[in-house]
């Protein structure tokens, strides 16, 4: 049994990460920290998990009860918190804030895409998990950059439930506004178009096209929904026997021959990817839900590899389909 | 034409007093007051006006330059502003909060159900107009508490939209929370009780029976929808004469002998009503917009009564319908 | 490894049926049969299979290959079925459609609510398995109904989902329509008051009082949620023991010491009990997902007790909870 | 009084149609024609008219007790109907339907866009009323194309409410599939496209390049939100002046300094947009309402300039704004 820790325990994703591993054959969640609610129930919190824990959340970090540790923490307080906490050497690290996924001198971590990197995150004992939107975008642009083929700008929508802002009350989570509402935010300037771009080069070095991102809040609570399009001179054929190649190890990505929906992917740690080709243009439509894929179901998938476990234990999530 | 100020401009009832007045072909706007938002454009709180007007907030309170007051505050301010604050006394006060709404000695607030106190309305200068839950439960039970015929205990269950908790995020406002979620609050002991009760006995002074009201939160933003049942000797055809003679000088209350739902109402100052009999059982079915005959719409029915205009002016509202 | 057959595939109970049996450890499942899809894949129905199953749907019916054939039919298809073939006796059936609810002479079917009969489960071949409303209004009144405490009149307002209506479009089932819509149907005359008084009544013989039940249809798509009260004598101690003691037994059944809301069981096979005392009154809210708990999920955990199986495998769901 | 009647009564566009003609104080509806409907009550159909009209549907057509005929048919009827009908002399007609919107030989209409055919709409008899989609499209291009300036390839990408698909139930418009769902259609190919790209050639006759549209369908019910983007030498300060500068004279049409969302215009006749720039691209987001300003309120605006009424005559309408 991998014995887990989580710091940051009263977020949305920490609390999609416990109600995956309390199910997990292989783990046994060991802790939960949370300095704001040491000693309530996890239940208080992440009411769902009634009749399935009784735990409580900590303050304390007993790092000699566990083999690996999650944080779900905010974006700056990983950082913050490893350079001012001693961490013992034996301890796997799973960050799923954006602290380490942006390569740099000295950053230890591995980008956690297990569809870019499956073989280094196997090797690895610090993951960066990627962020939501750009898991849904990257994977619908991965194989086009391992043949080479972005060589024009690129052009992103896509649409995010409202848990992917997490937790805290705004103006634009408050249900009377949000309601059969729609916005956009950050239009071309999403943070997440960093990550992507650093994965694209990877495969394909001399990648420097636009990518025009448009970031869309949805009137939902989980899932994202991307359509991404670009010049392509290839066949529709071709398209899909590339993406077939590139995903064909990759139990949770599907390439549907079927137009999709996003409901296909709620509650799954699946991505689901549609291509078409109209007129000189590639069309792919990818999703996957936010919470699962694009957080806390990737941060187990992870985990499953760092710890040479079979990939989808603990993943095979019924879909909510509804 | 009429001259209106708004106190407590920044919520939600003040928003849709706003849009209402705005279109009103006998009334101009004067002053919109809010101490927090004084100098920022009405826009930019009620971003739907965009186009409509031009007007800012202010924190003044040019009581000379109008005729009738409607006071927006919070339950509680409007007494406390009364209290400490001299009011001309040519200056009709319409109050949405619930201060004035309970008879007591020295108040001389009338309650501003149009239904059940049309003639005091136009007689009066004070106005307390009445809760959005008491609204719809009333309508809904003063034709059989006029016959006397309330002679045993009620049984109310009705759904609320996520506007009636006001704009102040929370935790059950949460759009993440909310979405496709249903919950129970304040069963049995709503405040709304005190006005319900009060309006019952005003026709049927020996009522003394429980009435059995369950509060639901529902996952829409508008309206409200209540299901009252309680038992009845008499035949339908008797309850539907009963409600049919009770609002025909009623505009807004519809008696309907088809099932109704919810969408019938919204964006319009309408109370439909349908009566079915089920064994010794009257199951009477209600339903209203919150914000509008449950609050705004209805203080405008009011300030229509008190100066004299046909009831209806300013109210003939487009129903969203979907 | 229990093999498993699966008559009317292409609804929403059998959908879920799938998704449930595909990830359960113990269980391959055979055949799903559609008559009007056979030949087509189960994901050209299920969309959200893709990527788990390959599967056809069959028009065949190899009860050789089987050891459980569940009936997804329309209501009343079960029993024209059964009338006009013959099933080997080997076969252990489960019916999910109303037909042999009902304790009638020559019914061989055991009423499955794992709560109310699990001895007689276990031991049983045909399962009749319980309606969603009905497993959730009666999982709030049974542990009442065995202490004999039923002594009056009961009223229960349940709000249920759009799934729960089926698949077949319908005005109400419209999306234009529904979203934001709140409507009641079949008040008083619910077809699962019948199974619901079946239950009460085999703990409670002598149990004669009227329930009062308000159906309503809400704009979610998942999930029941039930408050049902009575008069009460007792304290809400009492009451809380009552109900912790009779569910001790009961996996999926929690009394909870706060408040509830839907989200808590969706996409899971949980009920999720609440009580309040007011007054001389019990309040009971209830929830569970009407698709799991109130169909599909609940059909498993019957198989699970046939089989001699532990009684949660292969449903410990992860909750969508948003 | 202008005399009104309408033909396709049962469908969204007309029930929209008829809940702003009964408020307008210039005209009287005379009939609703619908061949289904004959002989039943408006409300049988468009129940949130109770209150408002006992009108029934008729199968007939007194053409000489009216002064306008709106077409609300379905797609290719309003064509056939004309082809084989013979319509006095005097009859001003508007056509919802998509039939005559495209320029043609012997096509009498006018393309019923009044932010560009002011002038013309006035002098005419016959209006094809634009398409939703292309509505909101065009706003956001023409003060583009007038100046000129649409010089490269155009990215627009809209999301649309269920109103859009029409009444007729279909799996896409089934509650449980659309409720939180996303999906794209038509992507590259939606029918609007041509009386887009005709309208911008209108203006800037040169303009060949692609627009790459891609259609979403929202999981909300009115209304659709548009982002368009393009490369753009000017400034922000020259796009805006623009803008403002091409919609002076448009009652309807708001540009706004901050960020918009979709529930600012929904159950109005605005169409309100905001631009941005980033890099050298020129961010357009525009949103109106499918069932207002882009079809049933645009053909009462298009009535109002044909009868030289004030424009915005009978369309104050007040936003849902939740």
């Amino acid at each position: 049994m991998i014995k887990a820790g989580i710091i940051g325990g009263a977020g949305y994703t920490a609390g999609e990460l416990i109600r995956i591993l309390i199910n997990h054959p292989q783990v046994e969640l060991v802790f939960v920290n949370s300095t704001s609610n040491a000693g309530n129930k996890l239940t208080d919190v992440h009411s769902g998990l009634l009749g399935d824990t009784d735990m409580d959340f900590t303050d304390q970090l007993p790092y000699d009860k566990i083999d690996v540790l999650f944080f779900c923490t905010a974006h700056g307080d990983t950082k913050k918190f490893l350079e001012t906490n001693e961490i013992p050497g034996h301890l796997k690290i799973i960050d799923l804030s954006t602290d380490y996924r942006h390569k740099a001198e000295g950053n230890k971590f591995i980008y956690g895409l297990p569809e870019l990197n499956k073989e280094e995150i196997r090797k690895s004992s610090y993951i960066a998990n990627p962020g939501c939107f750009a898991t849904a975008i990257q994977l619908g642009l991965l194989p086009l950059a391992k043949a080479g083929w972005l060589n024009t700008e690129i052009h992103v929508n896509a649409i995010t439930g409202s848990t992917g802002a997490g937790v805290k009350p705004s103006a634009t989570s408050h249900f009377s506004w949000r309601e059969n509402n729609i916005s956009v935010y950050k239009a071309f300037e999403h943070q997440h178009l960093t990550e992507i771009r650093q994965s694209l080069t990877q495969f394909q070095t001399a990648f420097t096209e636009d990518i025009n991102f448009i970031p869309v809040r949805g009137n939902f609570t989980r899932g994202i929904f991307v359509s991404t399009y670009l010049k392509f001179d290839g066949t529709i054929e071709d398209a899909a026997k590339l993406y077939q190649d590139f995903y064909k190890e990759s139990p949770f990505v599907v390439v549907s021959d079927k137009n999709i929906d996003l409901k296909q992917v709620v509650n799954t740690n699946k991505c689901i990817l549609h291509l078409e080709k109209h007129g000189n243009r590639l069309l792919i439509l990818s999703c996957i839900d936010n919470l699962v894929k694009g957080a806390s179901g990737q941060a187990v998938h992870n985990m499953n590899l760092i710890f040479g476990l079979e990939e989808t234990i603990g993943l095979k999530l019924k879909a909510s389909a509804f």
